[in-house]
């Protein structure tokens, strides 16, 4: 099928920051083939025309650390201390209710809060993935996904050494998928055995895969890795050569220079979380810092217990004004600069900015548009600006990943929305149950 | 007419923070007339039923200070320096741009989207405040509004001494006003002369109304008071006689120990604005130590050139967010307190307490209902969280101020949106000519 999208404005996110006004881009075989002025391509043969202006066209978001299942648990525990919060409710929670079920549930409701705000990529951590891959791949979102290792039991395994087993299986199935990346995932250094996180490393080395870890969240982690390995989170990881390309390390709070100087020399990209930092209090990372020195840095939400919501616009507008205030300086993460880490940026910590990320020929047609008809979206004098500090995921009107439209004019494509609304409802009362 | 509205959740916001769930409200002459569960009121005879559940209903949000025309600018200048951003965008195109018609046009766009995220009383300073109130009243929206005295010429007089006759003239007009309430802007201490300040105090004394002012925005203006009167913003209007019950400073970033008291022992009330201090850089407001002071803290946008929009959940959330990580924690500023902040309280900051802010039985009929309808908002384990850390303005669905039905089911009732849009980008182009 070769479609047509028409924009206001095109956001290429290429690297000369190219924005195009009244431009079009087509869409042939799930690809890019062509991005143009509206009026150079009037005479195009095409098979669908998707024109929701007044809008903008941009890149998909990518959001680079989730627990998409967690939606089970949105608003279920608010405003605790971190640790009242994960030893008395979320795991407690976590223990008592999740199986596959709640993640067949949970990972469609949460697709479909991803798609509807402009997501068309993410990097999951959580359980029973291989549930959530078949999902992501029916749905067609593209799906970077590992089972949380560590070294307690969890819902889908008992102790690490079947939890190693489910994680060779699930990569051996997913190898080269067109929408599911397995990754390697290691929970944090407090709660993987340095066994545990060698063994992971060299599963990711085998199958050249991603590792990605929770990495300097707290400060609390800090004191207790100091205690435990005479180092830091960082240092002790380098200590033990795990730091590679293909390392991602989310939140990140913690880094002192010579730590960031260490993930620049070993090319580790970072996932910065900032709603989560700030909602469970965990701090402000040294993102500035890193994004000068050329590190790779994405944006994520994290699981929706400690956020509680997918939407990237929301998060991008957290991440631009809590570094302002935190560095006294209003010029940085601007607009702009907080659009690329939703986007290019975000592909390049996954190692896909070959496909995806930016609008341009022959890269996969992940796409999304906004719609500017809405009062809080007028007058637009930068449609960066109107994005990042006006707008929010509602106003994403529509997305095409790997070239199939997904959502067009804020309705999904795929779904029953009756039934989504009537399975939320189901792990509800599973949770409350399990209580 | 009388009105019945059914909702999944009541969030009364009344001094036993009772919540009703599958409860009813009725509405009378523009009165809360009844309150109870659905299931007591089946047989009530009633005009018009408002029936948009799944939902939440609650009081219409209050938002304590709003500069509401700068829509007209809303992202014509982001990620700059405050002083480079006020002298070498702000203040030249307001001066060259803003007139009467721009006043019009932009009141009213910044109305529409004050009522589609659920506000209902906002709090202005501004110029050609008398066009705003024509337009609030009409539409049917409560405003407080004063004509900003300053020292220098602006586009609506050219010296105080015209100023302080158009603001006479205004409160005159509009003492005893169902919907406008008069007050006495001073822009701020940097930017009145001490003469003025005074002049100001009596006027609103004389008339019994509040006193609204920018104080103590930025470090750099705690410097230039000092500088000039040997005393701190705060202990200079003290020292003067200014502060009292019906004083609203706006701001509030630097405030001491002792400041804090002096704001106590006068009574006098804060708009906080979270997001524009962030995006600024004018830092984080002493804001929790004042709420455990008892003093009246209400919540604000700001202008929508430093936010850059009127929606006052994303601002609740920030304001959560925000003193969460800057104080480490995540027990401050819960969901349940910041929409008190956001509704009972702003209301007390206004003086207005004994009016709006809270559903109780003969107060005015300022409400709202949220809809759950959205993936964002599944499941519901409690519905102050839903709405402070997982919503956003668009999911407001009705809004009644008055007693009145302005928005329901998302649509606005009393105006051509068309219209509206047609006439904002009227406004850009006014601006773009002026530079």
């Amino acid at each position: 099928m070769k479609i047509l999208i028409k924009a206001n404005y095109i956001l290429t996110m290429n690297e000369k920051d190219e924005v195009i006004e009244d431009g079009a881009v087509i869409v042939e075989n799930g690809k890019i083939s062509k991005i143009s002025k509206i009026s150079d391509i009037e005479n195009e043969n095409v098979d669908y025309i998707i024109d929701d202006r007044p809008n903008i066209l941009l890149p998909g978001f990518i959001n680079t650390h989730t627990h998409i299942a967690m939606v089970g648990f949105r608003g279920f525990a608010d405003d605790k201390d971190l640790m009242d919060w994960l030893n008395n409710y979320i795991w407690p929670a976590e223990n008592r209710a999740v199986d596959r079920e709640f993640i067949r549930i949970a990972s469609l409701l949460a697709i479909c809060e991803m798609i509807r705000t402009g997501t068309t990529t993410y990097n999951d951590m959580y359980f029973f993935e291989e549930i959530t891959a078949e999902i992501s791949r029916e749905i067609g979102i593209r799906a970077f996904l590992g089972e949380g290792l560590i070294d307690f039991p969890t819902p889908s395994f008992k102790n690490p050494e079947e939890g190693l087993k489910i994680v060779k299986s699930f990569i051996e199935n997913y190898l080269n998928d067109e929408y599911i990346h397995p990754t390697l995932c290691l929970h944090a250094p407090y709660s993987c055995s340095k066994d545990l996180i060698l063994r992971g490393y060299e599963i990711a080395k085998k199958y050249n895969i991603p590792i990605h870890m929770h990495v300097a969240e707290t400060k609390s982690e800090i004191e207790i890795i100091k205690n435990k390995y005479g180092l830091t989170p960082v240092r002790y990881l380098n200590s033990i050569g795990v730091l590679n390309h293909k390392f991602i390390s989310a939140h990140s709070v913690y880094l002192d220079d010579e730590e960031i100087e260490i993930y620049k020399n070993h090319n580790v990209s970072v996932a910065h979380n900032p709603q989560s930092n700030m909602k469970l209090s965990s701090g402000i990372a040294p993102i500035v810092k890193m994004l000068r020195k050329n590190i790779n840095v994405g944006l994520a939400t994290d699981g929706t217990a400690s956020n509680n919501n997918l939407d990237m616009i929301d998060e991008m507008r957290s991440c631009s004004l809590i570094h302002k205030v935190h560095l006294f300086d209003p010029k940085v993460v601007s607009a702009k600069e907080v659009l690329k880490m939703a986007t290019i940026y975000g592909a390049k910590v996954l190692g896909i900015d070959n496909l995806v990320g930016s609008i341009e020929i022959n890269k996969k047609a992940d796409l999304i548009t906004i719609s500017l008809n809405s009062f809080h979206l007028m007058p637009i004098y930068d449609p960066y600006s109107a994005i990042v500090y006006s707008a929010n995921g509602l106003d994403v009107s529509s997305v095409l990943i790997n070239g199939r439209i997904l959502m067009e004019k804020k309705e999904l494509t795929f779904i029953d929305f009756e039934e989504v609304k009537y399975n939320a409802q189901k792990l509800k009362e599973k949770v409350i149950g399990s209580l």
